[in-house]
């Protein structure tokens, strides 16, 4: 588990976008964000107050994270500089990279000199069990997508927000790198090894409250055919009550799949409820969510009327609309 | 790739059950096995010739395969004697123990000192890609399973060896420790990270000639909570041709899952041959294999009958009635 609030280092950030993971943390937990750290030529900013290392740690900040994807694929000699003093001045450091921390010499010896954590969110931290498969206690909801990409974890962290902000008991459990950085825990699914990745969720989803509800993070599609047993792992290791259809409605084909066509909301349906029926019986789809931002809104509007005429379930754009709807759907359960 | 033929080291087996990796590999592959090295007090024997390793060197051995299940989980210092002469005299190891042998300090640094390799067939020696879903020329067989253990390993064995006996073009591809030991080569796919799991069976079925059949070993079952995300990744990175529904009649509940109950054949079809054709829309359930040891002739008989009939698919229990049929119904595809 990474450590509290955050200072979030945006480095030398071309433009907006290449920070898109600290944009992440500052929407959806503002409370973990105490500051930004920008060096010269940075091209990005979360409107939070910029800091130094020094007033970074007396506004109680204990992780630096790497909020900002690296060019080129490397660690440069001017962000090492900033972590390096980072580590010295007593904060741990956590990324998402690819080019991992404590696969850089000088970092890992002054993490170890200094006894400060390095968090690579890529790497799993713990030796996940096989599943059991044992039904637990408490609720589950999983956002399952006609395709990789289409605003699962939007959704789920929307309704998370509306259920917290309704006082329901919720809790976001990431199951990526983007996920695990926003709230400080989670599983790197991905890079779990096969055997244990339905075990590393049940981990991540433990018996809980009746009235509790995880809502979980969604990875890949069953019907993409890179990661589709990353979501299958997902699904028998979750056991869902809920199911919400994710799609996004403009794209012509999977991602980073030429020849693959999407499937209809219709086939994600029927293809993901029977299977998550053989981990938990009673799942039911209670809602659809259409990531709907390259389309306008009389578009978007009437392209979600149909679809919930079709389906016959709420359906929404949680980004336009709120996840309120959902939300109504998973608490009349 | 494992260099064959091996010595087959069956070690103390406390009985012919502790040998059955040896055991398979003198049944599918009799030209790999030169010969069996038993120690003082071993309780199996394959009927191979018993050799020193001298003399299995002079007989052409290249490798000592561990074929024998180690007590307690630890390679036992008899055992290491054995295998560090082995070592010594020019022999590469390889073993699908847990206790891996490359985390045995000596066995490493003799292993390095005489330039001799150590496979542990558990661990994956590639780093595969992410699955590029494009269609590959060639035919591929998958067996898919009610369950885990139910035979599916066997009835790709016996499918390969039939097709080879008939001269047509056939590779097993293993997939499991057992079938890598057998065959000298395959992908540990338990073992495999889970964003590249089906690009490792991609990897592994790779373009071939036309008439060429893969028979992919199959693992774990779309129906096994705890393993149903490495199925989900063989049947879409194996783009099978061909599905073989495998069952074994006598069991319970799902293995290693007293509250989940076996699903029927035609719930593992219904479900199966949807999921393998978004990579493979031309995909066919062309027969049924049934695991009938725990039954006697007459019962097995009947039950299959009943089966072939239901499902309008040759049927058969390839260990009593050989896999023929199986042959045919690919054959004529």
């Amino acid at each position: 588990m990474i450590q509290t609030p955050y200072l979030l280092f945006l480095g030398d950030a071309p433009d907006q976008l290449a920070a898109k993971v600290a944009q992440g943390i500052k929407d959806w937990r503002p409370d973990n964000a105490v500051g930004q750290f920008r060096m010269p030529g940075c091209g990005a900013d979360l409107g939070l107050t910029d800091m130094t290392l020094d007033a970074a740690k007396a506004a109680g900040a204990k992780t630096l994270v790497v909020g900002v994807a690296n060019r080129g694929g490397v660690i440069s000699k001017e962000w090492k500089k900033v972590l390096v003093n980072a580590l010295e001045e007593g904060f741990d450091l956590a990324s998402g990279l690819h080019n991992l921390l404590a696969d850089e010499p000088d970092l890992a010896a002054v993490a170890k000199a200094t006894g400060r954590a390095l968090h690579d969110v890529r790497v799993p931290e713990v030796e996940y069990p096989i599943a059991n498969g044992k039904r637990r206690s408490g609720k589950r909801m999983l956002a399952v997508g006609t395709d990789c990409s289409v605003g699962k974890m939007y959704t789920a962290l929307a309704v998370d927000e509306v259920m917290r902000k309704r006082g329901m008991k919720s809790t976001f459990r990431a199951t990526g790198q983007t996920g695990i950085l926003i709230t400080g825990d989670g599983v790197p699914l991905d890079a779990v090894v096969a055997d244990f990745m339905a075990g590393s969720v049940e981990y991540l989803t433990p018996d809980n409250d009746d009235d509790h509800w995880d809502i979980i993070e969604g990875q890949g599609s069953l019907f993409h055919v890179s990661y589709s047993g990353v979501t299958m792992a997902l699904i028998h290791g979750g056991q869902p009550d809920a199911l919400i259809l994710s799609h996004e409605p403009t794209r012509a084909h999977m991602r980073g799949l030429p020849d693959y066509a999407l499937p209809s909301l219709e086939a994600l349906r029927d293809t993901a409820l029977p299977l998550a029926r053989v981990a938990n019986p009673n799942c039911q789809v209670v809602g659809v969510s259409i990531n709907t931002q390259h389309m306008s809104e009389d578009e978007a509007m009437s392209y979600m009327e149909g679809v919930e005429k079709r389906l016959g379930l709420p359906t929404v754009d949680p980004f336009r609309n709120g996840a309120d709807r959902l939300v109504d759907a998973l608490a009349a359960m």
